[in-house]
């Protein structure tokens, strides 16, 4: 490790911290799981860099991580030997390009989504997968992200061209066209996209933008019970009317959202949406949203024009993790992430508040519920273990049911650390086989990322 | 190869064929390649079989190419060795499941798009991709295809939840589940997609569908000239407005299309398109796409929402192969495809036009062009050596330009036998041999359809 520090140092200068104050941040994200402290942490500032960076690390057999925002739920940019080198990409966060004429964006993998809608702002175009946390665009693609508008726009998948990536050897390669789609050969760009950076490090990427809606109208909409709430959702679903956010909050997410952002809204059941669309098309939307909703136990739907108003709305949205965790003052959070098929989407989320009611637990509800996908936000204090214990038992359960009704055991939040069994269960032992194989092929050392997903 | 048949022949009895009349169509495709005899061909009805044979063939190092209905073009399911098992999956053609209410249909790799969505007429909702030909599931995902729809519904990968997969040992997987979307782990289902039958043999596929639209409009419009039609289509897509086809003929398919289908349409470049959604918004959508087109030369916006009219429409478009040979008594085709970023797309067919027209070669244009994605249709004498030279040459140009502007040498052919330069030049060789690592790891002995994507 020494000797790393020193070929390391040459050209990162100061961009290399191996001070144990500088190192300690990259041990924690927002997630539950904690990592060992990182040996080194480089902070490269070009693609040249990163694989002169990866190179010294594979000729010394040293583990490398990329490291984005640190918002990561499952312990995915966790260190999980004290000998690892994190590359921290917050240096390499520019715009390369965006090219308005093809509805794409160039990308370094340091950038925030807030970082690039703010650029694309006067551009008429918008890049849509939005996770709630201000995550990083590398981060978000080596987890494949989704969030709340994926109903309508898809998750980081569906968003993306093509990839720049540095191999465990440190060499570059890149995966795909500017091209809206392509047939030529394996699609490296997905199978790199939720790898979780154990095939490679991301270090560009092409994104797909869309044109701004000509209008956008948001809404709160109370309901009577969280089953009317998520019958309304997959009615429309299935009636194919292409919201744009259709987000569940449970009375328990309501009380946190009012007590932090004080919304004034009625503490009960809510959804949370959003139309896109020309005002004639959003108004017919509208029309049958409310149809739905009207026969299912809701409320007042409430909508918003005004850019605050509906800023309001979603900015609470996105601090219920803080708000949640400020109705328990010292406590922490463990945020699960189940998806199942529509269908069967009421039936998994009353199962899990039939869980929370009976264990005692504070754990509200949140749900990108036009996918499928929800999350229980589990707020536990941080010595507490029989409460851990008892959301460890019912984050199992949740997904058993998820996997028993063809579900997966997670929507977007990846595997990481937290759901390696999970994932066997889900896909099987044959399937894992064929995930170690393709990381033995291109990361024969194993010094990328190594102890995620599988081990 | 006789102990591999007498051993197939125990539990396929006559679905094992071996005989060299029963054989020789398997050497065929719709396209200009022309693969070897096989020497056996297996007509399993089950996955168990499919594992059989691929177990069989594995211990004798015999190669295994899955075949669907041979409507391929770049030699993708040809074999390239007298000593080739084929697997035609022409008898596993069942639908295995739809479920509405998840909007998931499940059906056996056999199944032809026009099968699926017979049987999902009744049901309201439909499966999109439509790559012209009645191609099978199994084969539009080995090559990834799409289509005349795409640029709304997006193609395969877009369409595609999970798979069964056949590996190279004859172990069965399940890559994917039933849910919209996931984060656990290697995105298998996505690298299989494309693989062109190398990586392992697809035996189930679980597909996305969409709601029927509530009503459907089709038009053919007749432009000046190829720029004004492709700049509308080019400006249609910049403002974001949905259309679900965007088809553009030139002037010699008009003419083959003309007096193959008697259209009675102006023989000059033309737009096919069509408009899913409600009266209203269909109505919006034509306002503006006829707005644009005003202003680049567009003729006559001809609407078509009688069903009849609708679909003969179509069945021009996908009868232009044959009208296109049938131009040329005796004639065989070879059919190009690549696909740049849409702002480029001009230029492209610009180039191609100019080519074909030094050339003397009658070639008919035809583009999904709000994908960026076009074919030329060389119509060619099966002995006439000089004019395959001369489409080969252009072909080539058509590549080597798209690749120069950030596009791509096949939108939705695959590689197969006839792009594998163009792969390289495409890609690089580097992310040339982290596939050839790939196929490797998945297939170690390599029998899985050889030669293909690359050597």
């Amino acid at each position: 490790m020494t000797h790393l520090q020193g070929m390391l140092s040459s050209f990162l200068g100061d961009r290399l911290i191996a001070g144990e104050a500088g190192r300690a941040p990259y041990a924690q994200s927002e997630g539950h799981h904690v990592g060992a402290l990182p040996a080194l942490v480089a902070q490269p500032v070009s693609i040249d860099e990163v694989c002169r960076v990866v190179q010294a690390a594979a000729a010394e057999g040293v583990a490398v991580i990329g490291y984005g925002a640190g918002t990561s739920l499952e312990g995915n940019a966790a260190a999980v030997t004290l000998d690892t080198l994190v590359v921290d990409f917050s240096r390499m966060n520019d715009i390369v390009e965006i090219a308005p004429e093809d509805l794409i964006a160039v990308v370094q993998p340091g950038v925030s989504r807030e970082q690039l809608n703010e650029q694309l702002r006067t551009t008429g175009l918008f890049f849509p997968v939005d996770p709630g946390a201000n995550a990083t665009i590398g981060g978000m693609i080596a987890t494949r992200a989704s969030g709340t508008t994926t109903v309508r726009y898809g998750n980081m998948r569906d968003n993306l061209l093509a990839l720049k990536v540095v191999t465990a050897s440190g060499a570059l390669i890149q995966t795909g066209t500017r091209a809206r789609k392509s047939a030529a050969g394996y699609d490296l760009t997905h199978l790199f996209a939720g790898s979780e950076g154990t095939l490679g490090l991301i270090v560009e990427a092409t994104l797909r933008l869309h044109g701004q809606p000509e209008q956008i109208v948001s809404a709160s909409w109370d309901f009577e019970s969280v089953e009317g709430a998520v019958d309304t959702v997959i009615q429309t679903i299935q009636s194919g009317v292409a919201v744009a956010r259709m987000e569940l909050l449970d009375t328990r997410a309501m009380i946190a959202c009012n007590r932090q952002s004080h919304l004034g809204l009625p503490e009960c059941p809510t959804l949370f949406l959003e139309f896109h669309g020309s005002a004639a098309g959003i108004a017919e939307q509208l029309d049958i949203v409310r149809m739905l909703g009207d026969t299912n136990g809701g409320g007042t739907l409430k909508t918003a024009t005004a850019t605050e108003e509906r800023n309001a709305l979603w900015k609470a949205r996105h601090h219920l993790l803080w708000a949640s965790r400020a109705m328990v003052p010292g406590a922490q959070a463990w945020i699960t992430d189940i998806c199942v098929p529509i269908s069967r989407l009421a039936e998994a989320i009353s199962r899990a508040e039939t869980m929370i009611e009976a264990s005692g637990l504070f754990a509200p509800i949140l749900g990108h519920v036009g996918d499928g996908n929800f999350h229980v936000f589990f707020i536990l204090q941080p010595d507490d273990a029989p409460s851990w214990s008892k959301a460890a038992a019912i984050n199992e359960a949740m997904i058993d049911h998820a996997l028993s009704v063809g579900g997966t055991c997670t929507g977007e939040h990846g595997i990481g650390l937290g759901k390696q069994d999970a994932l066997r269960r889900e896909i099987g032992a044959p399937a894992v086989d064929i995930m170690r194989n393709l990381k033995q092929a291109l990361d024969p050392q194993g010094i990328l990322n190594p102890g995620k997903i599988f081990i």
